[in-house]
């Protein structure tokens, strides 16, 4: 993996990554020239016991583009510039111009009844490809390793950092979960504490790992290829299959076998294995209804918070946004007020709809 | 109060109640012959630790009522019945027909790889009005104190059950959070364990009276009238305001200032000023502009699991579906991966809107 950092004309940072050598004199560029957001900031929510973030510069961002105007695409006007510079490379990472979180974030202003802190952290923004009209799934296997290659590298440079705890690549995909920005890209949110959801399953991980000796997800996924009914994509590193305890229609899940603890510790093997397992699911979800497939995507992996997390194992989770054609999956008083999910559709009767679509990996 | 227990031809219960006496020898009616949905069960998530429900009958719903037809509307042709009897009577709660949880779960079929359990518990629909064209907000005071007796009857009637642990009345409204059907009406979901949500709430406030020996939510509501900024309504006995973490835009809670476990432990005076409370805030909403506002709402109190909660206080919390006019709050990457809420706006600038709004209760 060839890389590349820049700083961009308000002070952001741009990293280029690429299978080729990157050539010389990149220049990064910014859409606009005011400074970054650094107005958020947290407040302690303290019934659910969580952090809330407030990004207030959110709310007045400035930058208005005409429709056909992409940010994520490589400048071609100087005058007009986008994001990314034009030039040879495959993935570009930068940092939001207007974050939830940040290195930058001011110390927060008078106290409130509850205790308030800076919204410290990072939000980055992963540009997958230079083709707009292509897709994750649509990458080349090769161009998927070296994203997880730099999903790893965002892991070990962030995870380094005092203020932050966590580090969550995640892809949002499609107008149904709020992205309007058609370009194929990713985010990653680098908290400051453990967040709620991957706080839980870590203390479920780590109470089963002493009660059982070996990982929760180890296990379950030993038990999902024993019992065969769920499963997708069968490596030999790695695996993709619908839990038995799967909450969303066509929600799928990949992990290494291996209980590697996050991205940064898959090895070669285990890479090459996790991109097949990821395209394949990419291009079976594609391929359902013929249609790209919007959902949320996440990874969950070891905190790095300084602690050490044996109980941790990587994988990925994908929420779709249907459960059925043109049937949007609405999360409301049961899921939103008691955190109970309600499914229509069993695991293994929607599996085998995935199954049935034919994919080329290659 | 009055009141009257009926049973559908189809074995499901229905309950009318009325600030009347109910006239004799209405007869309940059903929009369908075959009996309600059994084929409902639970199935442990290790991972997040909680109960997925799982009701595959809710996927072939055979009922396909033409477009003008409302199953919650008074029956006019008996050829044509639907969910409620024609007569006198201003709220009718009766069992989903095709229900998430159910007394009549059946036994799930051969133990899958994690535990599971028959899908236990009740699904209420509670009609507000036999008005099709009103909404919460548009009834009566004295309507509202009786649906507050309602949702205590019910709290009282289904907690009493063994099967029942956690008694949770909500509304969805709108097409924005799913629904299809206008005429004014909540749910009541009544599950066998107490769900995620509550249970990380009571923790909190148990933890809060042990350490304080008073009410968490009893010293938050004390704060916030003493701060001030985040008010909207100010009663004797009951208070509306935004929590200083509120996570969506318009966030509203409402609860009685003593810490009245449920909604079935409001004394009268409490039941008065908290219909006025509910009222303000749903009249506000639906004033801010001028178009009838979509949001979830649901009841947090005290479990019927058989045991104390002391730290229990009842509170009604209000998830708008808009950050702002036409823009819908999208839950994506870090609240549905991580958890972590990330709001644009400040619950002080937003209850401004809502304040300058003027309401009229009677």
């Amino acid at each position: 993996m060839y890389e590349r950092s820049l700083t961009k004309p308000d002070g952001r940072a741009l990293v280029l990554y690429s299978r080729r050598p990157i050539p010389e004199g990149l220049q990064a560029t910014s859409p606009g020239t005011e400074p970054p957001g650094t107005k958020t900031h947290l407040r302690w929510h303290p019934l659910r016991g969580e952090w809330v973030a407030y990004a207030s510069h959110r709310q007045n961002r400035t930058f208005l583009p005409p429709p056909e105007y992409n940010p994520l695409a490589p400048t071609t006007d100087p005058a007009h510039p986008t994001e990314l510079p034009a030039g040879d490379y495959d993935v570009a990472v930068f940092e939001n111009r207007f974050p939830t979180l940040t290195e930058r974030a001011e110390v927060p202003a008078p106290p409130s009844i509850v205790p308030t802190r800076p919204g410290k952290g990072a939000c980055e923004v992963v540009v997958f490809t230079q083709d707009p009209s292509s897709s994750l799934g649509a990458l080349p296997l090769d161009h998927l390793e070296l994203l997880l290659e730099v999903w790893a590298d965002r892991y070990r440079k962030l995870g380094a950092r005092d203020d932050i705890d966590y580090v969550m690549p995640f892809e949002n995909r499609g107008v149904e979960v709020g992205v309007t920005l058609h370009h194929p890209h990713g985010q990653i949110y680098a908290y400051p504490f453990v967040p709620p959801i991957p706080a839980r399953e870590l203390e479920q991980q780590r109470a089963w790992l002493a009660g059982h000796g070996n990982g929760l997800l180890e296990d379950l996924i030993v038990r999902e290829l024993a019992d065969g009914r769920r499963t997708l994509y069968t490596g030999d590193q790695a695996v993709a299959w619908m839990p038995a305890f799967a909450r969303y229609s066509y929600e799928v899940w990949i992990a290494p076998r291996r209980p590697a603890p996050s991205v940064a510790d898959l090895d070669a093997p285990e890479r090459v294995d996790f991109a097949r397992a990821l395209k394949t699911v990419l291009l079976k979800y594609d391929g359902l209804w013929s249609k790209p497939f919007p959902y949320v995507m996440v990874f969950h992996q070891a905190p790095t918070d300084g602690e050490p997390h044996p109980e941790a194992h990587l994988h990925v989770e994908f929420y779709p946004a249907y459960r059925m054609p043109g049937r949007l999956k609405y999360l409301a008083g049961s899921e939103l007020g008691a955190g109970a999910f309600t499914a229509d559709t069993l695991p293994e009767e929607k599996v085998q709809e995935l199954r049935a679509v034919e994919v080329k990996l290659e």
